[in-house]
């Protein structure tokens, strides 16, 4: 609907939007709304443009049903996260090649907004839902199902307990193998500055880090255990209470890249070096940590991967396809840089 | 078009999709699409299902003219950068607020991706378009033009001849203040790590840097001064090279973020330190420079706010209404952090 041929050949030639726009005395924008159906233009301009457009024979090409445009919706809690444009990244490249857009909204995980959204969502027909990180209200879940609009959820918050397939990372053998580096490393007290309790993903590496001094036959010290919410600041103030313990470990093992880059800088305002007195772990490999000083060592997370995972799937979805697997973990990655080492004690 | 009540009442109570797919036998989305007018149903299906809707009184929401949900497009080269999700940030937030989706697209510079992005565009009728740092080709802006589509152009690469708004930040004035910064710490011997010279806040920069030097009564040395193209690895081989000048500078301005953290590892594989044996500056602000080691002395550029004016911008051209300039310019400010010092032989 509202499709508009971009040129129109009447015997004598062509009339564009803009003639017809010149003509008439208004703007190319007015005759636009004209054509689209839209009602916001004054009925008798709106009178006077569909004069013009029926005397140069304009036609719009045909509003056929089936021919609308294709939508996904790309729904995150918060977009100011480096984290976020990667996923994004990932689910325009498969909805562009598919001739489907990419509306990309935040909810800030607050009721207004996500009504909001949904209102907005139900206007535009939008064919698809991803959902990032976020959990919606029983009520919003429930109004999609009742529209057909098939949902697939990014990283889930906490249990799967909708019957909306989910794509996430290997977050237990990530959290494992970035214990298993610092412990083939010789560390033996081991810091964990883990990711929010509620999230599924923090729980998994949690895990993976317990399971792997498990391994060792190390005990795990709940002291050495700090929460952070995945933001630098939380690093920070975790790996300087890690560092005020009685006995401070000598390696740290951050649940998330910029709660890494935090713990670094709480080590650097002390005069201790990474990874000579120190050695630090992330966890999703952004870009800009190959940049860090030192160059970072984490895990990956595809999470480019993710996001065209899950635009697939729903794409699968929206043609009545079922999905590979209603819960899929991609793999994760040990990448070591230079922010890891030997402990000091060990030399 | 293509609105669906949520749930629909007749006598007996309530009828949701679900309760028709199941009696159809056939899946929820293939009720919607039948509801949705979509083409893609097979005949006898969608004549079993406009039966049941029709016997349980199945009501779909008036399509009136004028309801159709409106949609902006937001096209990038590339979403490969920490920066893009900035500018994404301001203009959802906007668009949001005003009920629009915000469609995200990348073009990678190349000519087939952008025609199918226009492809996609006209499919979707959507109601603007704001184009970051890109450039599209003239047959495709006349495109626009003759759709009546509104174009704000953000970050313009080349000079803004064409007649759409563009919104950039004060690139020049950036320049200077970072320049000056380092002046005044005692700095003389400063070097410059350029943007691409095709682009025209590159160029601006590359002026302030000049201005500011001048100001001070000193020389182009024009050896300072080594393009890089605004990514890491740019940066990196850029600070290098200075280093290798028989009389290298104490202080570089990076002309982004991402070559300041480059130029920051170059110094550190030479064992160099920052800001104790080299100052560096950046441009952009990025959130992750705060968590830079050591944070990073930059010059800020308020990327959201661009990408919400953008938005308000783009938002007025679809009312007819003038934007309050046809080029802003959104000031830029220097952050000093702890990546700047007076030079090692000046102490």
């Amino acid at each position: 609907m509202g499709q508009v041929a971009a040129r129109e050949a009447d015997a004598g030639g062509k009339v564009t939007i803009t003639e017809i726009a010149r003509q008439a005395g208004v703007s190319v924008p007015t005759v636009s709304r004209v054509v689209n159906g839209r009602s916001d233009v004054a009925p008798q301009t709106r009178a006077r443009v569909e004069d013009l457009l029926r005397r140069h024979g304009y036609r719009r090409r045909a509003a056929s049903p089936g021919t609308r445009a294709a939508l996904l919706d790309l729904v995150f809690n918060d977009l100011d996260s480096p984290w976020a444009v990667q996923i994004i990244r990932g689910v325009e490249e498969v909805a562009h090649a598919a001739g489907v857009g990419t509306v990309v909204s935040a909810i800030h995980g607050r009721s207004g907004d996500a009504r909001e959204w949904m209102r907005n969502l139900r206007a535009r027909a939008s064919d698809g839902v991803i959902l990032v990180t976020s959990a919606l209200e029983p009520t919003l879940h429930e109004e999609l199902r009742i529209l057909g609009v098939p949902l697939v959820v990014v990283d889930p918050a906490g249990s799967p307990a909708q019957d909306a397939p989910t794509i996430g990372a290997a977050n237990w053998s990530g959290g494992m193998a970035a214990t298993e580096h610092l412990l083939s490393l010789g560390h033996r007290r081991i810091g964990l500055i883990a990711g929010p309790p509620r999230l599924l993903c923090s729980r998994a590496r949690l895990d993976g880090y317990r399971a792997a001094l498990e391994g060792a036959g190390i005990a795990l010290d709940p002291s050495l255990v700090v929460p952070g919410d995945f933001r630098p600041e939380s690093g920070f103030a975790a790996c300087d209470a890690l560092l005020g313990l009685p006995e401070p470990p000598t390696a740290v093992f951050a649940a998330s890249d910029q709660m890494a880059l935090g713990a670094i800088e709480a080590l650097r305002r002390r005069g201790l070096r990474v990874p000579q007195d120190m050695s630090v772990v992330g966890f999703d490999d952004l870009p800009e940590v190959r940049w860090s000083a030192p160059p970072l060592t984490t895990v990956r997370q595809p999470l480019a991967d993710m996001g065209k995972l899950a635009a697939r799937t729903v794409l699968r979805l929206t043609r009545d396809e079922q999905p590979d697997s209603p819960r899929v973990e991609l793999g994760t990655e040990l990448v070591v840089r230079a922010s890891t080492a030997p402990p000091p004690t060990a030399g």
